[in-house]
């Protein structure tokens, strides 16, 4: 595939995330309009809810785009997303009959706020990177017993916290936790100081499944409304503390960051790859009928405050061993019943090489190496008036199906009891 | 406190669970009726909906119990809480000038199904019963390290899933999952072999706390809205091979039962009681000002298909460590934010003594021990047609602060792939 031309001209560029191939869905608002549903193009984004009400795009009986979430376009199913898509190539595309009426209805991005583009029904978090998990598990049980036996049959997930999933550019408040120092007798409470990112792509559960029936992966591939790329800040020193028996809790519930602009599915299908070769044999139940991940080149940027930007982090969405299908069918396997709004964080994502490490926790090997971040600042984790920055893109022919970016700025804890 | 007097004569029993005293909240529906919130009150529901539209009660400017949920309820606040219990005991007590308009608002339960009393935000689980994790801790990991280092420190809790809470009297589909037999080369996956119980208490919080903003134990108790009976289902065997190391995932997502009805904290009030002495001082952000636990008795049955119930545990909410206002505190430490209608499961309630043991784990010690329940059979864990329910009421002078009762009905797995 090759960059599809748009009468929005700047959406013709190929350094643009938001060429006409893409047509990623967010919520934005600005000085005079309320929140709403906007489709992303070019440097511009398309007002849905002025859309809909002009009778340029009707996809249900009632209004779907005048309210501040995507959720109500989920639920009317895949049929419906492949319409909207379709019919919004032919509004935005070059020559179209549209154009006069449709140029109105753009707003300069310049102008806009972006909002959560979801209600995030509940969260949950992956451990599905074998680099990331292995480098985990070395760092915490040594190389022999890295991996726990149960990673090469399931993809490990655990429930996180829904409340304190938010949008891009909302700043982070530094968690207070309970930590205790390995020589101490007495844990402490106060703020976290071993504080990391996660560098994960996010998938949005669009359509629903019945609590008490499993959905197979394939099933599972055709209930994700689209991508997002997500920060699942940690903070190290109060998980090492609480997460056994039950896994992490607060040490991942002060926020977790996403980017504005859902990818969609369609937008990424010229982008399909396998995961990486099973050591073992999978279960028919998580087995893949074809290519579930992407080929989304991701890297992360620190800046001090005050600073200038680096890049930390550069790797790619294929690194990771299982798939969001895979995480989705396992995540239904017991039953349990999946609904619109759902988001499922990938685990992080790190490569083989050192550079290719998506947290601080690996890129500093525990603390004991730390990073050059440039000006002569190092960091093993972040530091207050830091912004940590994630940015993803698929490269394709000439075009990009970009993210935007996911960024969030550390403030200080809060004074507490 | 003594029984207090209704016009309502079958809620001057000493035997009902629904005394004046107690005024639990649940959301009914009739053959006639929409589902709608309602009060139980001896053996009748007053309807609040109709209540509302008559004029009678009136706790804000819009209608908020015409609604399948009281969380519109909880977005008022406590002092709105407060409003609407003294009204409720002003229309119902012995010689109400209001008990002619009141009479026909009032429908038998026997007309009426229950429905989930809220919708649930999200679901939290804890493991803070003592004896519970005593005895899951010496199973699993020898009574020399019964209880993980932070346990005396921290309520340790994990996210559940709260899109599969569901009312008492549904069914349960046996989960599927993948296990792994110790002696096992390779996992298998179908259905799930220990199916067992939680015996809990669930806390529903009311009122919302800030992100990046943790709460004191005090202001903890001030947010809980009331309590419920919660049966935190559990697939043993699916739990013990994916639970390292980030936790139960499909082991407990599958179903969470709770009571249809809603105890309020003020019913509860004359009932507190102190968490058993701290064996460690607990850091200064989990220290109770009061007593915040409550003393209710607790009991569960199982009655095989066509069989008998017979009791197989009988414990008190007393025996917990850790109490829900320190369990809330915890949750909100980092900055979680907690929004009405979080539902905050309190662990196993276990006694010291085998019967007092809250799941069938501990009662059968993992199956060695399999348990008598009547009629020539025994259970290790529940088998399909098995009908578990827990019983709960707080015991006052010459009356009872009853939950009803918990129950749910074991159905085969379904067929997958």
């Amino acid at each position: 595939m090759t960059l599809m031309k748009s009468w929005v001209q700047s959406a013709n560029s190929a350094k643009t995330p938001f060429p006409l191939n893409n047509l990623p869905y967010g919520v934005f608002t600005t000085n005079a309009l309320e929140p709403r549903c906007g489709v992303a193009i070019g440097d511009m984004i398309f007002d849905m809810a002025a859309a809909e009400e002009a009778g340029l795009i009707e996809l249900a009986e009632d209004p779907v785009f005048d309210v501040p979430y995507w959720n109500d376009v989920m639920e009317l199913g895949p049929e419906a997303w492949d319409a909207l898509r379709a019919r919004l190539v032919q509004l935005l595309a070059d020559g179209a009959a549209e154009q006069a009426t449709v140029a109105p209805l753009l707003v300069p991005m310049a102008d806009a706020r972006m909002e959560m583009p979801i209600v995030v029904a509940e969260f949950t978090d992956f451990y599905a990177g074998r680099h990331h998990a292995t480098n985990v598990g070395t760092m915490f049980r040594g190389a022999e017993n890295a991996l726990p036996p149960n990673w090469l049959h399931i993809p490990i997930g655990y429930n996180g916290r829904a409340s304190t999933v938010i949008v891009s550019g909302t700043d982070i408040i530094r968690p207070n936790g309970q930590t205790k120092a390995p020589d101490a007798d007495m844990p402490v409470f106060g703020p976290c100081k071993r504080l990391d990112i996660e560098l994960e792509i996010g998938a949005i559960v669009g359509t629903a499944s019945e609590m008490g029936h499993p959905v197979s992966v394939a099933q599972a591939d055709e209930m994700i409304f689209g991508y997002v790329l997500l920060n699942d800040w940690s903070a190290r020193d109060i998980q090492a503390w609480e997460y056994q028996p039950l896994g992490p809790f607060q040490a991942k519930a002060f926020a977790t960051s996403i980017s504005p602009w859902i990818v969609t599915r369609a937008a990424l299908e010229p982008f399909r790859t396998s995961t990486p070769a099973r050591e073992l044999d999978l279960l028919p139940h998580l087995e893949e009928p074809g290519p579930m991940l992407y080929d989304i080149d991701l890297s992360v940027t620190l800046r001090p405050e005050g600073g200038e930007a680096v890049t930390i982090c550069e790797t790619n969405y294929s690194e990771m061993y299982y798939s969001a299908p895979q995480q989705l069918a396992h995540h239904a396997s017991s039953g349990c019943a999946m609904t619109p709004g759902d988001l499922l964080g990938s685990g992080t994502i790190s490569g083989a090489e050192p550079h290719q490490r998506g947290s601080l926790l690996e890129l500093s090997w525990g603390g004991k190496e730390p990073i050059d971040t440039g000006g002569g600042q190092t960091r093993s984790f972040i530091e207050d008036g830091d912004t940590l920055t994630l940015h993803g893109a698929a490269k394709g022919d000439g075009y990009l199906i970009g993210f935007g970016t996911c960024a969030g700025t550390i403030k200080p804890a809060v004074k507490f009891p």
